[in-house]
């Protein structure tokens, strides 16, 4: 590095003459509202300037106590306040209802994109898998492809290790699903992967790998209709994966690729996983299984059971050759607990020796990031 | 390709028994509201389900003829709208302000990353430099990495060409600055950087180069008081590009770096630029110049003036060994057109011969898509 040849440049005020409405995002309009603070206690307090509002609520997903929602007090100054906590570091999702409108907390830059909405996204610093530390990091790149099955461009998310992008190597692959309610930005951010990867890699813990985040849902989600995981499952086989191993340094065998989702992310899983036998060395499920298997999930579907379609694979010899994971984790009080512990029953019946753990919590982020510190290290050993 | 060796799985309904407050995003409250509708022919509606609002406004940043903002009309169902257009194909940042709360479009996920706060991001298509169109596409990457001279971890945005991620070619480096009301997501978001390249690139008309987009602001930014530019200077040549150097196959001579950068990122190109005469062989300043040159951007600076400083390199011939290119575009009507006109006298009055260039148009992200998409292919020639 040269040293610079002169004094630091003095640099005069910028007086921003703009006339464009970005004055009043950044203008004087009443006071200067932090939001959120995030205390060296683990506290978080939340704040919105809202003069005209008769009611405003916090909500988020897996706060701690949470729940439907917290009301949130006015003080003189016409910001509506609430502080949560202590509580577990990680990353929140939240936003405000002020008078039946969700918004976003509109002095916090950080987002997470979900389906058909952003949330705002708050860290609570503190953990030893997924804080920001100095250590090497990948990078997370936006990727635009053209889906041939779908007819239309899609994104997906692409973590490359530390390494990668000076090096010249091939690495393995993990392609890594969200759930319904997420999109291919989700495991990035409320789901801290690139970080969680960092940290396992630097540790020594998990082996430096490319990890792929699709985007799950083929068309507009609707509460309780009929996912149609065959859409996802063509574009994944058919485009997904062929523009991976086409344009980054990845192997393609088995014992190197590896694939796991939650929720809808894992029914995906073993929707692909299963029909084509040869793909995948490891697979992970996190709250989920079969759609249906328990009950419970919605009438029965017509025609035979995913078990009835999937038998000769399920019998055969291929599915289990190189296969070196099937693991399975959901949280106790998780709507699914059920159905992920037929779904292990049903895949041990075909000797599958599926890893089953149940763990504390319920359908949570929280427990999505800790499978993944979990499920990483075990891949491609 | 394998093909599949069963028939396509059923799936049956998912229904996801959240009590979590994500069901008040998607449960049934109220009309089903789209929002913001791009029509065929470039007129786009933008609607808020608001009850209880007194007042709804769009606000939004280079929308044609928006000005201070849309007063919205409230229909019988409680939703808000407004029609636009024929606006002109580009991305454009928007928000709504709800009884004086500024909020995000709660229906769409598309954001735009500014200093301080997050914008709604909707595009219009039928550009043919900027669509997403079936050429191949580059990533681009969020990389964190740690400021020795800040003491704390920092993002910038990586873009990297079609066929770096596969391959392992070194490639030359653009490093591209944002303004005062940007951070590093802004110039791939609402900036296009990105797809515009994409473009060019599959025409042939501008090299595969690595486009690097850090992030600007140093510190909390206020209107009207000095920028810390010698802060973000430090940063960048004490961490961002050695960064860059170690972590990506890029050349790192003059001839094969190069920086550019739109207002306040203009004249942090020339902070860097000039003081470090060896660097940078391609120089662009988009409606920015050296602040306080022309007056009216602030009160004279105490001590030398920036020019006074510079006066040893800018007679030195070092500077212009391998400079190749310095390109100025300034819009008639921006309100820095006579620091951009002040500046390039300056610079020409000690042979730099920059490439000057007046746009219609004021200070705003449609002049400056259209000066990447100008300057870029000009560069490493």
């Amino acid at each position: 590095m040269n040293t610079p040849r002169t004094r630091t440049p003095l640099i005069v005020a910028v007086v921003l003459a703009f006339t464009c409405p970005l004055q009043a995002q950044f203008g004087g309009q009443g006071p200067q509202v932090a939001s959120p603070e995030v205390a060296a206690d683990r506290h978080v307090t939340f704040r919105i300037l809202a003069p005209k509002a008769e009611s405003v609520l916090l909500a988020g997903s897996d706060i701690p106590d949470l729940g439907q929602g917290a009301q949130m007090k006015k003080d003189s100054n016409d910001v509506w306040e609430v502080t949560l906590g202590p509580i577990d570091a990680g990353a929140y999702r939240y936003n405000f209802n002020v008078d039946g409108v969700s918004v976003i907390d509109p002095r916090n830059p950080a987002t997470s994109e979900s389906n058909a909405n952003t949330w705002s996204l708050v860290y609570v610093p503190g953990s030893d898998f997924m804080d920001t530390r100095n250590v090497p990091h990948g990078a997370v790149a936006k990727v635009t492809y053209w889906s041939t099955s779908l007819g239309r461009f899609r994104r997906m998310h692409v973590y490359t290790p530390p390494g990668y992008e000076s090096g010249q190597g091939t690495y393995p692959v993990f392609y890594l699903l969200h759930g319904a309610f997420d999109c291919d930005d989700s495991w990035t951010s409320v789901g801290r992967a690139g970080f969680i990867l960092d940290n396992l890699i630097a540790a020594g813990k998990a082996k430096p790998m490319v990890v792929v985040m699709p985007a799950g849902h083929t068309g507009p989600f609707t509460f309780g209709r009929r996912l149609p995981i065959d859409e996802f499952t063509k574009d994944f086989v058919g485009d997904i994966m062929p523009h991976i191993e086409k344009n980054y340094r990845v192997h393609t065998d088995k014992a190197r690729r590896a694939i796991a989702g939650l929720s809808m992310g894992g029914a995906q899983t073993l929707s692909i996983a299963i029909p084509y036998p040869d793909k995948f060395g490891y697979v992970g499920v996190f709250s989920s299984g079969i759609f249906g298997i328990a009950g419970g999930m919605g009438g029965a579907p017509e025609g035979p059971s995913w078990e009835e379609q999937q038998k000769d694979i399920l019998d055969g010899t291929e599915l289990k050759k190189d296969l070196k994971l099937v693991w399975f984790a959901t949280g106790k009080n998780d709507f699914l607990v059920q159905t992920s512990r037929a779904s292990v029953e049903m895949l041990n019946k075909y000797g599958l020796d599926v890893v089953y753990k149940e763990t504390d919590g319920a359908h949570t982020w929280t427990n999505w990031r800790n499978y993944l510190n979990e499920f990483a290290p075990q891949l491609f050993r």
